[in-house]
């Protein structure tokens, strides 16, 4: 971590709304874990597993929950949930470089694009015709915002993000380098000897406070749109189909798959390389594990799973072949059952 | 959906080679599903399982069957092929940009390459020395084509595609933003300490109406071509290894993953998140279902499937448990049929 | 393949250092397997079980080892490794185009950045302040390298890679397309109602002589960094997560995921597709095969393996059936036996 922020005790329990039991005037000047954290840097516990560690804990402060606060020799900042002001405080040290307002020499923005002074636009970005741009926009290097595409405020997009013609993005995103949004959805229709392509007269919707991994593609819908609803959050490489709805604040892992017409509901999270067949609806709250195949619609909140975990191959090769016969072995059970009776 | 093109039925149904049976004057300015479609709208019947939607339908006229032309009240079109009619009439209703030809003022288009007039190169594409481009394609903004990349007549590239060196592809080619096309195929040769790059000596040829998604690479062969035959279909993020070929028509769903130097033949269909191994052939007309992977060649058509359906977690521990077990579980069943035998 | 490179086979037998039977004046002008080389052409016998195919092939020259030296009727080079070998003489034969040096017209780089005069800057590449290139490297066109990037000598980024700020490359990487190193790893924390960001603190740290695939997605750390060792090679469409670290001479195969907090040893082989919970650690040379998922820690050298193989859907499904009930089957064999020993 390299930055040359600094606060003290006092400054970041004020801006955290924080209780301090301990020094106020002492400086911190970044964040670790209890075991990586040197003199000067802030640590927390959200894990009560993990309170062993406090004794060994070289940090200058600790946020901790008020029944921890005497676990720790030093400062602590009181915290009802210390993984949250974690999280606050890492914004308190964020040395992201935060790029100028102001259009680039080298980008493109089409005449007729009217751009608040407050948005930056990337070396060699590409703004076309009739785009909108709220407030305070950061529009990265090498970014393309097709006709029409429009952005709330506060948006950051990072380098060579792709939006297509008339995607439409609410406030506060947060799009990663390479993402793709609105590129058609995959859809022909096989007339005996080709596929004929379905052009795809959608678009896609995203609301406020979403954020959107590198490399990730969230296509177009066919005639109507693909939808991700507020607070949303997507990794990296996840691939979200055509006519999909993402519900409110779920949560999608890296290298995850959403097949075309999906319906994913809130508070949702779909675990890393996990996937979905199409055409299916998932209920509120279910949690899918990685690498798991949604297989037909899930209706109740629960997790789910599928596949096998690891073995040692020789092994495992040992139950592929048992698997291969496994209704057959069911029935020479029952018949082996039919007969015990018998006797 | 958001266009400004309507047509009179009298229209769709010349340009779409149907039969009209009722109003031709009717004026259509759009295309929804029977569940969605408003007046002003055209529909169609694909699946004969939703003709019970015909009665709700609010379509003004709907693409039919022959045979059921009379179960929809007001005007209808008359298709042996109704699903392939509608895709056909996307086309009609497509507002996507179309952009202007010419060379942008911020491209960079190495002197030595001849462009047609008809071919339009976006903001910031960059075009190296010996590529040739046929009539009528678009490189779109942040496109970059590498030296002696070919493109066929009519392709459409979106923002941000690569092209490799020596890559050619046919005539009316749709590559998605951020598909890399060409770069090294996977090779090494690990000399007991470290690993030794083979050269990718090899390059990507691709054939006529191939359509390439977001995210998608497809690897250039390490001595001879990668291979992508005329018709094929591949979606977003896919992985296409070195060497692979892919028969004509097949349809390659998204993030399915193809490993090299494997043969896949014509009309066949890998599911999203499929997989192969390497150095395996696939027969024509096969199809593999979500997230399966080929572990072994295939030599007959039909469909195939890995892994297991998604459960409930605390059912599916018990399940893999047992999976774990399943030589020495089968082997107990053996030794019981023995000794029941035996009795 | 085409290239316009030739050499003698006297001059490939001392550039790779090898002993030549036969014709040192032979022109050699390309490489070939064994049963496509033609002549003029080298091939390479590095499979004994291929040993056959040397009756009828049609290369000029083949590289073998010593105890085959005699299997093959024209020019041998006698090789105690043929297939690192062959490696090396691809290396003679690849006619990748040379980028000259200097900052193309259109590239933006920041005035307070120093370039080496060896470097070659492409078309509309950005250069942000504070970013270090060495000696020899090569940004392609399109490239991003955000705020304090640094790259060693001799690295090769080809077309529209991204570097966020502070992303630390050591000498002789090869980043392919779409690659985007740095971008925020994937952590929140739930405050009940919302994800509140947790602020990417850490970076990327990535050794000497990586190769990173196509549209490859590398995150940094929280906290700490991001470790990619000496020696490691990624293919195409991999995603690696916050804090992970990849030991030296590891192998990650095309579209694999490796999940957030995870050590990955020395030597091992990620197959492809695979992937990784999170928070594990894999032993020295672990192989994991094609589309497996390590679901803990791996403690032994070995390999490993899930899921099942591929079979015809109807079977598959009849499996899966019994999958879903292995756990009541195996509890009804159970009572069987206790059963069968009372009789």
């Amino acid at each position: 971590m390299a930055h040359n922020k600094s606060y003290t005790l006092g400054e970041i329990a004020s801006l955290l709304n924080l209780k301090l039991v301990g020094d106020g005037q002492c400086v911190i000047n970044g964040i670790g874990t209890l075991k990586s954290a040197s003199s000067g840097q802030l640590s927390f516990l959200s894990n009560p597993a993990y309170i062993d560690q406090l004794g060994a804990c070289q940090a200058s402060a600790v946020i901790v929950e008020e029944k921890h606060a005497e676990a720790f020799v030093s400062n602590v900042l009181i915290s009802s949930s210390p993984y949250v002001s974690f999280a606050e405080a890492t914004a308190l040290f964020d040395d992201s470089p935060e790029p100028e307002s102001g259009v680039h020499a080298s980008a493109y923005v089409n005449d007729a694009v009217d751009l608040p002074d407050s948005v930056s636009i990337g070396a060699n970005a590409v703004v076309e015709a009739g785009v909108i741009i709220g407030e305070n926009c950061v529009i990265g290097p090498g970014c393309y915002l097709g006709n029409k595409a429009k952005l709330g405020s506060n948006c950051y997009l990072h380098s060579n993000v792709s939006l297509y013609h008339r995607v439409a993005i609410g406030n506060n995103a947060i799009i990663h380098s390479g993402a793709v949004i609105g590129a058609d959805g995959f859809g022909f229709a096989f007339d005996g000897e080709k596929s004929v392509k379905i052009r795809q007269l959608g678009s896609v919707k995203i609301g406020d406070d979403v954020e959107i991994g590198a490399c990730t593609t969230i296509d177009r819908g066919a005639l109507e749109d693909t939808v991700i609803c507020d607070g949303v959050k997507i990794d990296n490489q996840v691939q979200i189909g055509h006519n999909v709805t993402i519900g409110q604040h779920s949560v999608i892992c890296g290298c995850a798959g959403v097949s075309g017409s999906v319906t994913i509901g809130k508070y949702c999270v779909l675990g890393g390389a996990s996937g979905t067949v199409g055409h299916i609806s998932i209920a509120d709250k279910v949690r899918v594990s990685a690498m798991s195949l949604v297989s037909e619609s899930i209706t109740e909140p629960g997790t789910y799973s599928s596949g096998t975990w690891h073995m040692k191959t020789s092994q495992w090769k040992r139950s592929n072949i048992r698997f291969q016969q496994l209704d057959s072995i069911t029935k020479r059970l029952k018949e082996l059952e039919k007969s015990t009776d018998k006797n």
